[in-house]
């Protein structure tokens, strides 16, 4: 088993090669969202499979319903090597406001930064240059032990910016030749700009959008007004229904399936010391605002939430206006964690506002997204051999976290492959993902690079 | 003293040639609100002075900053006889949606309705056919009877449907001009279509727009969301605490200046047998929604009331976005009567406010208005006489109600020249003002005209 040294210091020598590839990559917009981009969505799936060619990889962009996915194979001639399947994404957020970018979204700038050089450009962060850490470590491995420790396949998506529409389906039909034993994502953040992280939790989504109806018409307020029910004043009271006065969500049976997180992983979050006074103070606030007793980091990864995102009703333009609308309507979504059955929380939300209904209003739904939480196993062989690596490589012990928002693609591996994915990646909660300036650091980029050549050795042996 | 049956008789045999009078006013599209109108509004005025002089008023068209005014006196030439002044607007809503009118808006139509003709035009019955009642009675009565009963002065507004931004500076410099015992205003409802009414209480308002921010930009939910305080849920919170669970106001020191009805009024009332389920049956609803145990009428009238006019916050559009927004607004107005002071609930409903923010967020208020209920005294000697005469036109008691709308010029006539008024209209619900096809029967204008020969015969005894 040859020693990885060599490996890191090719990586080290070819750090200004690499991002010189990445920032090819950055400048084809591939804007998924926008049919007006369709043509460089496939340049940019041409790029990334002539990458993966360029070090040995038996690879192509696939035709797909939407945007192309780019699959390629390596094997490293190793019997009994593990299987492992990475998966990032190629295509793009949509750069708008093009006014606050201080340079143009698709013209890749390394720029002096607070915590050193950072890389701007739209993808820089997600996920381009996470994608490209992982093909970078593949580089350097080949270039230097003549192969891959593990079997691998590259599995990049073209729609994870837009529907994903092609996800499913295409998994479907590729079952057989998408086999591995697990996955690898790089699609998520570090804990900390200076702590690796292996996210194990991301938060499922219950999200529905709820209309009261009173009247049959928009009454005047001077004439109805005391008789006539208005819809807002019922949404308000059901909205506000919605916590008690300890944060806590009061829909019946909601917490069925939450978890506590396990002690272990308790005392490894509380040895890292979450600063979520920064966290909050960033955004211009202070005060913790969910669950009584629970920590920041929490709340916003393991403990399930409700927010109001949206509500209107009535008259919303300047002055005013003595109306008594006839509809009012609100978007309130759940998020989920542990084994919350978002088909129960859905329904049990419904039948809170249907029961609190009073007397001439009738409440309508829509359902805009209904995903569980998704848990991946936070104590199997390849995570123990991962975290140990990234700890090799940070120099600190590398945390399993949860995340607060969902990545599909980990259920439908779970589905549709059977397979679980261990999720690392180098992002920093700073990347400006989906915003103007968005940026990846050069030390995320170049340690990413590090880390999963430790990863790939450590997971080979 | 002249028998008033001549007069009578000289309104029924005129009723065509009044109806012409009026169809020729109603065909001036004198619309207050659009300057592409204005000529138009300069012609409605001139129209109504030469009307006025027709009958031997000094009147013309007057000045102002905005439209004109019309002022017209005629004098009884009895001594001792009161001064009333009677007030009117000349001016029109816009009339869109133009698609939805039968006919077009300023080409009035006499068509068959279910209860009798109708008048069918834009200012039919809001207000040009409750003016050309005044007028078409003085005509009478000054054909049969040589002169007016009263010394009249007339003043008719063109801006009533937009700013009244004239009013005040007018009424100011013409004080003495103006000068009368009290006002007679022709703007109101009957009771029912066979009951007619005094109105004596009309409602003020305080319109309030309040804003909750939290956050200093909007947030992403799946990263935030758990932590971050939501303006929405705040906004939802502190609305739902508006009313109690009997449907009454919580604000502190809200109902002090809310009086009972008088006990002979109530009865009178309860008399009238006002049918609420009928009222709220043809907007759609059947549970009166306000305080508790108070009956539909006193609810709409003469109760103080909340509502939220408008709310929005987050995201509104189609579809899903999973946003904490920084900011939430709603619009909410009080509706006041008796003595209740507005400066007072303005103040106690920011304080309410204020009050319930929780750590992090805070509130901004702007005012939309702040205007105190206006009563009338119900027993005062015109009124009297009023509803007597009243009561002899139609064959019923004519009680005296509220109103739920304010009428400003109420309170400016009592501010500025230290006068009541009257408020007799023969308006009926179903009117249709402000909207298309607006119409007036031709037996509200018929009995209103006569009715009016009665009044000031009886004010003048």
């Amino acid at each position: 088993m040859p020693d990885i040294q060599n490996a890191l210091a090719a990586a080290d020598r070819a750090l200004d090669q690499g991002l010189d590839r990445l920032f090819e990559f950055l400048r084809i917009p591939s804007i998924s969202a926008d049919p007006a981009y369709e043509a460089d969505c496939r340049r940019a799936a041409d790029w990334a499979a002539a990458a993966l060619r360029d070090i040995g990889f038996d690879a192509s962009p696939r035709k797909t319903i939407g945007h192309p996915m780019v699959v390629g194979h390596r094997r490293s001639g190793r019997a009994g090597a593990p299987h492992v399947l990475f998966y990032g994404h190629y295509d793009v957020q949509p750069p708008d406001p093009l006014e606050l970018w201080t340079s143009p979204p698709f013209e890749p700038q390394r720029v002096a930064g607070p915590n050193g050089d950072v890389i701007v450009a739209r993808g820089a962060s997600d996920d381009k240059g996470q994608v490209m850490t992982f093909i970078e470590a593949c580089r350097a491995l080949i270039e230097t032990q003549g192969g891959l420790p593990v079997d691998v396949t590259v599995l990049l998506e073209g729609e994870e910016e837009s529907s994903s529409k092609s996800l499913v389906p295409f998994l479907t039909e590729n079952r057989e030749e998408l086999k591995a034993d697990f996955g690898l994502i790089c699609d998520t953040d570090m804990f900390d700009a200076q702590t690796p992280a292996v996210t194990t939790m991301l938060r499922g989504i219950v999200y529905e959008e709820v209309s009261i109806r009173a009247a049959a018409m928009d009454l005047h307020s001077g004439m109805y007004g005391g008789a006539a029910q208005n819809p807002i004043r019922v949404l308000a009271r059901i909205l506000a229904g919605l916590h008690d006065e300890q944060g806590r969500i009061t829909l019946a049976g909601f917490y069925d399936g939450v978890e506590e997180l396990p002690p272990a992983v308790k005392r490894e979050w509380e040895a890292l010391g979450f600063d979520g006074a920064a966290f909050l103070g960033a955004v211009g606030l202070k005060v913790p605002a969910g669950e009584a007793g629970r920590s920041v980091m929490e709340q916003i990864t393991v403990r399930p939430t409700c927010d109001v995102n949206g509500i209107v009703g009535g008259y919303t333009g300047d002055g005013a206006k003595t109306v008594i609308p006839a509809v009012a309507s609100a978007k309130v979504s759940f998020r989920l964690v542990g084994s919350q059955d978002p088909v129960a929380v859905q329904a049990a939300f419904r039948r809170f506002v249907t029961e609190r209904l009073p007397a001439d209003c009738e409440a309508t739904f829509l359902s805009h997204g209904n995903s569980p939480a998704i848990v991946v196993p936070s104590d199997s062989e390849p995570l123990r051999k991962a975290r140990a690596a990234l700890a090799e490589e940070w120099g600190r012990t590398a945390p399993v976290i949860g995340a607060g928002g969902s990545i599909p693609v980990v259920g439908e591996l779970q589905r549709i492959l059977g397979i679980d994915s261990l999720l690392i990646g180098f992002a920093l909660e700073d990347d400006r993902i989906h915003s103007p300036n968005e940026k990846y650091d050069v030390r995320s980029f170049h340690k990413g690079v590090r880390s999963w050549i430790r990863i790939l050795d450590a997971l080979g042996r």
